[in-house]
């Protein structure tokens, strides 16, 4: 983590406010509204007939059945999916829905559920030790892990607050004392290394014990909150906003787990808005958070689902409870975005703020929301600094005819991150086509392994043969440590976002592995008249002795042909290996020595037909795997892949991925479900040129790369097969000889 | 077959009007429409907004694309998905759209089109041999199988009645002659015993003949396709009314195939109707044609899907444009029908014909359409005389919450029939929860054998190990041979569909296997204040000597939970068998020998949680299999299936289907997710009675089953566990001990 003048400033900031260190009664409600808001919402309420008025419905409605009645919270025992842990997480979000409708309706009994509660809790909580079900490095006490007792203390925290008028000083100081104080003492000095770790797990618990702080108007907890266990501005909110993400918004963990942590880093910054406006804490580092929010619904895909590299569950998309929060604090703080109404249609629910007043109002009167966000292509840097590669997403068409390859060079990305440096996944009409497999998981699934991340997470989903990315001798990147991945990142060589006839984004690393320098180039050709791009994929592997490289394309369809013959195994397979996730793949089929190093592989996904084109080295191997070794539980999904094979001391892959076609099972017809590609020679590969010749549709196309990467800018003559090429530049592509 | 009345009438019939046998020129167009009516579609067409204007602007943009272009009338040379076959279907389709707008805007250039195309047919037919890829036993020759040669007659038919005023009768007599002349002798001489054959490729041949004959004027076609090619009443168009449908409408190959069969029969009986109103054929056989669209329209997923038993394609829903034909013809023919919009609204286009033009008005001035059919617990007949077995469809649920649980003891249904006797299959909340496989095929990828049925339709699809009901050591039922499995039927030993806690289907055959009687009864309960229904499956075989018999559930999801340990065989796998189905099976993980013969599988599939409890015998096996053996071309889905697998003479299966609990992986919040069913005892089990005692939600289930076929309406005294239970009829079920 580099902190350098963003830590300065930071230092600045911290120091205006810890000068005010003492503890004052302020106003309350004010950690999620103040009584003015919630007068403004119910102002608002009067006249909505749309999202807010259904929101409040279904929470009131929800919420009333518990008036009156004797809600439990039990002693801890279970894991996630089991009853207390369900009860305990139902218990904070009731408190919480009871303590807004408080404050909307003015009806005492809504307060009532919340004080019992609390009061319940000021019972429970000094009794407590590590929860029977800590199996992690940071047990909980309320629950099994320490994170989810930093979200029982975000929600607990705001749903004191909300009371707060109601509640006598002696109940209040109760809470204060026996609620809250034993768990945030416990994640504040029992496991203070993980409170004060730069790491989701760390945002929860810092947005939580602030809000506690602002809550019981205890100012120490406030100051931890934002600079650490021990006050020293190296942990706490601050930063991780500084460390967390990059200056374009990037957050470090990918976007699956933006849309995790932007609830409690929106939700705490709003309750620092209402105590500590001088902050200006939406402002902080370029309004960062606002960056961090467009830029995680940017990575999805149009179904709303978030990308899947890193760990990731392809079920949640941006319609989650965190982004129904994050949207409403976005909208009130930012102001208005025609993404923002995108996403909170598809939410069909808003947060009961006055922020979600504004959506819904809005929504009201714009009865023209387009059906998908507005996706462009879009590079991201990583890194507190920016300089830590980044991500670059290649896109072609709009709505349900967008296609998207994400080239991924980022930093690895804590604890959740994958080995996978210069993997690409390719999302076309809605689906996944080359898919990272994200995280094995059941979310909620107590049967699953408490529903916890399952082992063959780390095991395979992680591992870099899970990607479609290259894998040296079988070894995961990095040796499959997270410890030594957290010290490199990918590079970006260069890229040219702004042609539409040729986009190119060319990255790389010497680090992945020692004494192996790996160079990919990826180009988006659009070419005249084409609806759909065509990928040229130029995977460089330079070392000076002798590796197997691997690189699997892991296609999400059916297999429709294989231009050559293969040897299936259809009475007996066996696994493809032994360590390093090859434990996790039956090889299906194969070709041990390739005749020709020209492969085809076509298949169908939903209506389309895609192919992958690749030109390999002569005597190269295909394997046709599957998912699914090696997992007696069932906890992988059984899909496949095709893995080249190529053995050597310098290995170029190239490929071609095109998406062609269209299948219509119920007209019967379908059109071009050839590929359309028929050739692939590499003219010329050495350490200054790559010279690629690709025929397709029946037009030749000519790819000059420039491999000196002194010379990415200067100008260069090149004859190949009697015609002179001059260009000046990283490359050039010719299609028919005419420069695209 | 069986015709006798049914017979004797069409006998009589035919006599009507095979004494008008003489060739007479009569008003044209007429096979598909009247000028009349085509008058009353354009009148139409000045008000209509909706799906009839929309229909018309797409046939006309389509068609408009065509006027003035040659077009390719080429020598038949591809198979299915290949350039020419998809040209001669786009051909005919061209000309049929072209021949209506001629006839509603009277543009002489979309007569032009169908003229120049069936002038160039006049060229092509009569130099045509059986085509080069002709691989069937019926040969085409513009196509590759005579079937699609027969779709060609029927709208090239049409076509030509539909430009008969604008055609010289030169060039008249040039198309009857050359055009049409060489693929009807084709078809009524040289292939006559497939056009005589009672099966959906004769209804299309008799059709195509039919309808050329009315558009030619040419009565002795006409009298061949209602008669036969020999014109005897033995074969033909109404035989194959006769001996297709069962008087409940049920087709004899199944919804899928009925979806196909449809549009020729209501295409020509609709030509029959304007020509010989006298035969009354819509109301032949008690209105038998409406019957069989509203049946097979009641046969479908609520995706509208079609059940996927016998040869299917998921992929193919209602909304098909053989079903858009019908529907247009049903609402012509029998009047309005809510359901018919249903699925005219989901089909999103009408035929431009009145009938579609009454479905676009209908539409247009009811907004409130429901989103899904009216679906209901449904039994149907099958054979001709409806005594060849049938199909029970269980119900419970409405709309998106519908489930049916489908019991099916049919006929064989001919060359596309599966050995799939007292099979079972469940659909809830819109998906395939145990699933039949359906057909290995991919329609219209020309890769993928031609777009043909797969050899893996026949090789597995078809055997029963395919199906989830019992195989017996290890063979197909009736040896997996069409010609035995063609003379039998299982049999409904009796069904009550009244009552909502309890509805019953009971069946059996003592056919599928020399000397084995199988029993298979299906309960439907729907306990107090259950939204879905607990089914308990009895499934007993009886034996005078050892068997193997294996029970197979195709559970659709990820496996949750077993309640047992068994091997898996994680490094190295081999298929199940090696002939009849099973050597397209892995054996993914077995229990060699149950300790526990209560077992208990539990999976999720979208957001619900299934659970299938089952007793075995002491000892009996479990076997964990998954699609994708001796499957070297990935023809196959890699699905699983979970065996149950017992040895002895009489063995008796006691199943019980759960649905349960609610899985959201956005909310991380699931439900129910363990079964609530905890034992399954066999009290008895007899000639007499099969008495089961299930505890469900900690509550006892004691289900008495009467065995003796004699005493099904008797009284019965049992004595159970000390108590008495009196009751009359086939069975008994209590919950607490009181009766359901």
């Amino acid at each position: 983590m580099v902190f350098s003048i963003a830590y300065m400033k930071k230092i600045i900031v911290l120091f205006v406010f810890s000068c005010s260190y003492l503890v004052h009664a302020q106003q309350h409600p004010i950690a999620f509204a103040t009584a003015k808001e919630f007068a403004a919402i119910k102002q608002a309420l009067q006249t909505d007939k749309g999202l807010l008025q259904q929101s409040f419905q279904q929470i009131k409605k929800e919420t009333d059945a518990y008036i009156g009645k004797v809600i439990d919270v039990p002693k801890p025992k279970d894991a996630a999916g089991g009853y207390t842990h369900e009860r305990h997480k139902a218990n904070y979000n009731l408190m919480f829905n009871a303590g807004i409708l408080y404050n909307i309706t003015g009806n005492a009994a809504y307060a009532e559920i919340v004080k019992k509660l609390l009061l319940q809790y000021a019972q429970l909580n000094p009794t407590l030790k590590n929860h029977p079900e800590a199996t992690s490095s940071s047990p909980g006490r309320i629950f099994w892990q320490a994170l989810n007792d930093a979200n029982w203390l975000v929600y607990t925290g705001l749903s004191f607050d909300l009371v707060y008028n109601y509640l006598t000083p002696t109940q209040r100081k109760s809470i204060a004392d026996n609620a809250f104080a034993p768990i945030v003492n416990y994640v504040t000095v029992d496991i203070k290394d993980w409170f004060n770790l730069i790491h989701n797990h760390a945002v929860w618990a810092t947005a939580g014990v602030g809000i506690v702080g602002v809550a019981t108007d205890n100012e120490h907890y406030v100051q931890q909150a934002l600079q650490g266990a021990d006050k020293n501005g190296k942990a706490g909110f601050l930063a991780l906003i500084d460390g967390l993400f990059s200056p374009d918004g990037f957050y470090t963990e990918g976007p699956y787990y933006t849309r995790y942590a932007v609830l409690p880093f929106y939700m705490f910054a709003n309750a620092l808005q209402q105590t500590k406006p001088a902050l200006k804490i939406f402002n902080y580092r370029n309004s960062v958070l606002e960056k961090a929010l467009l830029t995680a619904l940017q990575q999805t895909n149009i179904n709303g689902g978030f990308y899947s590299y890193n760990d990731a569950l392809k079920e949640k998309t941006y319609v989650s409870g965190e982004l129904v929060t994050a949207l409403a604090m976005a909208w009130k703080y930012y102001g208005a975005n025609t993404d923002l109404l995108v996403v909170a249609k598809q939410q069909n629910k808003v947060l009961l703020h006055t922020g979600g007043a504004g959506i819904s109002k809005a929504l009201a009167t714009n009865k023209n929301i387009p059906a998908y966000l507005n996706y462009t292509t879009l590079e991201l840097t990583d890194g507190a600094d920016g300089k830590s590669g980044g991500v670059t997403v290649l896109r072609n068409g709009k709505n349900e005819k967008l296609t998207s390859l994400i080239v991924k060079y980022t930093g690895h990305g804590l604890s959740h991150g994958h080995y996978d440096k210069l993997n690409i996944n390719l999302y076309d009409a809605g689906n996944e086509i080359l898919q990272d497999y994200g995280a094995a998981r059941f979310i909620g699934i107590e049967q699953k392994y408490g529903g916890r991340y399952l082992p063959e997470t780390k095991g395979f989903a992680m591992q870099t043969i899970a990607h479609n990315t290259v894998v040296v001798d079988e070894q995961s990147h990095f040796g499959g440590k997270e410890e030594v991945a957290e010290n490199y990142h990918g590079n970006k060589i260069f890229s040219n976002l702004q042609s539409t006839a040729c986009k190119v984004v060319a990255t790389n690393t010497s680090d992945a592995y020692k004494g192996v320098y790996m160079q990919r180039h990826i180009y988006q050709l659009l070419l005249p008249n084409a609806e759909k791009p065509l990928y040229i994929d130029i995977f460089k592997n330079i070392a000076a002795t002798p590796h197997q490289y691997d690189l699997p394309f892991y296609y999400v369809g059916n297999l429709i042909s294989f231009n050559q013959p293969y040897t299936a195994y259809t009475t007996n397979q066996n696994t493809l290996g032994a360590k390093n996730g090859y434990q996790y793949l039956w090889k299906e089929a194969e070709i041990k020595k390739l005749k020709n190093p020209f492969t085809q592989l076509t298949f169908l996904n939903g209506k389309t037909f895609y192919s992958i084109s690749s030109l390999q080295q002569d005597s190269a191997q295909v394997i046709f795997a599957r998912i699914g070794g090696n997992d007696p539980n069932y906890n992988l999904r059984r899909e496949p892949a095709c893995i080249l094979r190529s053995k050597g001391s310098n290995i170029t892959f190239i490929n071609a991925i095109e998406i062609h076609g269209q299948f219509n099972g119920t007209t019967e017809v379908s059109s071009n479900t050839y590929s359309q590609l028929s050739s692939i020679e590499k003219l010329q590969d050495d350490e200054n040129y790559t010279v690629v010749k690709i025929f397709y549709q029946q037009q030749p196309i000519i790819l000059i790369q420039v491999n000196n990467l002194q010379a990415l800018q200067q100008h260069h003559s090149i004859t190949i097969q009697g015609l002179k090429y001059e260009f000046t530049g990283a490359y050039a592509v010719y299609l028919n000889h005419k420069k695209l």
